[in-house]
């Protein structure tokens, strides 16, 4: 992704938050992540992301969804940190704004709202279907794989979690990187 | 507390909650708990907390107190539970709307924006105050005494946390309860 093209995106990040009414320093709202896997194609696969803090035992942030926009596939592996031996990140969604459909290992939902994005359709295989509305959460445990994808009008997420380790986690396509290069204009 | 009293106040906290924007679920708006910590004297010492989920490793809830309410001193003893040793419930507090001043151990602030409530002073000790704003947020390691008071608007504070363990919270005064009676009309 382009520079220029993040700073773009980040400012129609800014305009979710605020019909949130969520309410950000500046400081976070310049540290808004917009990643695209470097699958350069952002709208379709692709994520906002806002971490608030991160110890070593809690950590919370939101996500933004642009409208239909999907988070591929992956799951929160073991690993060991400073404190031993940690299971994996334990996340729960609480969806804030607009709407956004998750998927998960288990049963196949027969009839789903979304389908994976026409755009690589291999990283997105699990199919049981958790609608998230406003109000609505789920608690993903570690090792779930997982993908989501937002309805029509994009979604805020909340995810509170244990520790963060995005560097650890696993992608159904190993190719994908979720700290996407930077390009100069 | 009387029940009649329990029900008027949560209908309070609906209009807080939706000020903020924060959307909840009717199941959710039925669970928010009104504690006066037995002290009988709600509007000057009391919270209300909705907790969305405590897991064994993480949990998320909304604070709301009415303008000037305080929540008394205490902290986050270690416990034991089914995954061992648990050092203590570290939380890290998020103003969402209006304002709080967090009192915690450290060395006292000249000119505080508040004073412990006129009733029971011995309540609130610690006097090292950090003032939270919409969009500032502060982490509380487990054993740091604290206490806060809402500012002239009330507040909104999203607490994110380890496993939330209230009964073993350790008040200042030992005879406060977390958990207050509830008395029929």
């Amino acid at each position: 992704m382009k520079k220029s093209d993040m700073e773009t995106y980040r400012k129609t990040a800014l305009k979710y938050f605020d019909k949130a009414g969520i309410v950000l320093t500046d400081a976070e709202k310049k540290a808004i992540e917009v990643t695209d896997y470097d699958l350069d194609a952002f709208e379709d696969i692709g994520l906002f992301l806002l971490t608030y803090f991160n110890t070593g035992r809690s950590s919370a942030r939101e996500l933004v969804l642009l409208p239909g926009q999907a988070c591929p596939e992956h799951y929160h592996p073991p690993f060991e940190d400073d404190t031993g031996s940690n299971p994996g990140k334990e996340e729960t969604f609480r969806c804030r704004y607009g709407s956004v459909y998750l998927y998960v290992d288990g049963e196949p939902t027969p009839d789903p709202a979304c389908r994976p994005p026409d755009l690589l359709p291999e990283h997105f295989q699990v199919a049981h279907e958790v609608e998230l509305l406003p109000g609505a959460q789920y608690t993903i445990n570690p090792g779930t794989k997982h993908w989501f994808r937002a309805g029509p009008e994009g979604a805020i997420v909340s995810e509170f979690s244990t520790r963060i380790k995005d560097e650890a986690d696993v992608f159904t396509d190993p190719a994908l990187t979720r700290f996407a290069t930077l390009d100069e204009d």
